[in-house]
């Protein structure tokens, strides 16, 4: 057996998350069904992160073992096509060492969210982003953003069914920023860190978009992170303006 | 009566194209139904350019007749609201003079081509791209594109069915540009003229593609265009990367 990692992309809307199911379409599913088409299943793969329902990846990784050496570019182009017509890609695959391990590599998470800000509705990128009506502060949700930066308690902004050993994590970066998008403005925030607890990210936007709104101050996020209270988190906001950015790991095995 | 100029966005793919037919979805006939449910209809609105199925508005304008007075910011969200979940959003609405005209008042039409290159499928930008594998030569493309500036009998580049009275048209700038897409690397065509013969883009950038992946020299899209014949033409290209991007009108309806 060779195991392989793969780097992969995927809209999040038609699928119920990454993880296979019974009775519902799944990324994970569609890619092993894709392996099976190649090797006799049946297949496991593992992933970096497991994202919800919704959720798009565009730097996810996973890794599967095959007992055919195969050559990864091929590999990535057979995979593609046995994928279509489903909107999952497979953009890099690369031979790796058999310990090596998709989630249990990795030392770096990075998610992209992103807000349009429009009235009228998505439509070129209808499922893929947060529309809000409201202008934001981007300023104060800067401010807000930094109380949540380091080592902390994170229980306030994370989700009750979260299995996470402890709340306890360190936020490397949570950098807003204006990007003029293909139909309107939007607001971008670039959250990166070792590993996030469930609903994480979804919990931080949420609340930084009340900041933005100026119902909230950016003093009230540090009051909600020291309540440790999941009662004290803002809304969590939807799912579609989330995407699984990029994984690191001590050595990349996409580029060498 | 009130005539009032509406700005619209849609995608291309679920609609038989702008134009209202029989037993197909069309962008126009989506319109026209939600109108309808704000006033008794049967109601008729012209467009600027009728796009075929598969491209997208981004930038499209059309005009409505309404017996009620509309102020325009509530008639777009009433708009909006009934347009639901069709991908086809108004994104500004204007009052105008009774003779404006949507199509016959435009001195100016610009359009988007979008390519995405690279070999995997496209997932975020699926049925929005024109996905190339070919490493294309975009000085080359320049070149060829030179030859198309300014007034020319475009017969070559106008497909069979087309209705203009005239192939003779004056092409005022086919501009393009590399850009870091959301997924991979892009190129943009942008394209301006007074009016467009049909196909005439679509017929640009396939010509174009096949001079960026060096099987035709810049000099023979010169030769294909003096040749004034259809048989001359590059290869069309596919619908899903053409965007309307801008109407011009003597004074622009939505910023007065």
């Amino acid at each position: 057996m060779s195991r392989y990692a793969l780097k992969v992309e995927y809209q999040g809307a038609p699928f119920a998350g990454w993880q296979r199911q019974k009775d519902q379409p799944s990324v994970q599913g569609a890619i092993e069904a894709a392996l099976a088409r190649l090797e006799p299943g049946p297949h496991t793969i593992a992933a970096a992160g497991r994202t919800d329902a919704g959720v798009h990846g565009l730097g996810q990784v996973a890794h599967c073992d095959l007992s055919k050496d195969w050559d990864p570019f091929r590999l990535s182009e057979a995979l593609n096509h046995h994928l279509k017509p489903a909107p999952v890609a497979i953009v890099a695959a690369a031979r790796v060492d058999d310990d090596w391990h998709a989630r249990f590599s990795a030392v770096e998470r990075q998610y992209l969210f992103r807000i349009l800000q429009r009235r009228a509705p998505a439509t070129h990128d209808k499922g893929q982003v947060w529309r809000v009506n409201n202008s934001l502060d981007v300023d104060a949700m800067r401010e807000g953003a930094a109380h949540l930066i380091g080592l902390h308690d994170f229980t306030t902004f994370r989700s009750s069914i979260c299995q996470a050993a402890s709340p306890v994590k360190t936020l490397d970066e949570l950098r807003i920023e204006r990007v003029q998008g293909f139909s309107g403005p939007e607001i971008h925030f670039h959250v990166r860190a070792r590993s996030f607890l469930h609903n994480q990210v979804r919990s931080f936007v949420g609340t930084l978009e009340r900041v933005g709104a100026v119902g909230w101050s950016p003093d009230d996020v540090k009051t909600a992170l020291e309540a440790c209270d999941r009662a004290a988190c803002g809304p969590v906001c939807p799912p579609q303006g989330l995407y699984l950015a990029r994984v690191g790991y001590p050595d990349d095995p996409f580029t060498s």
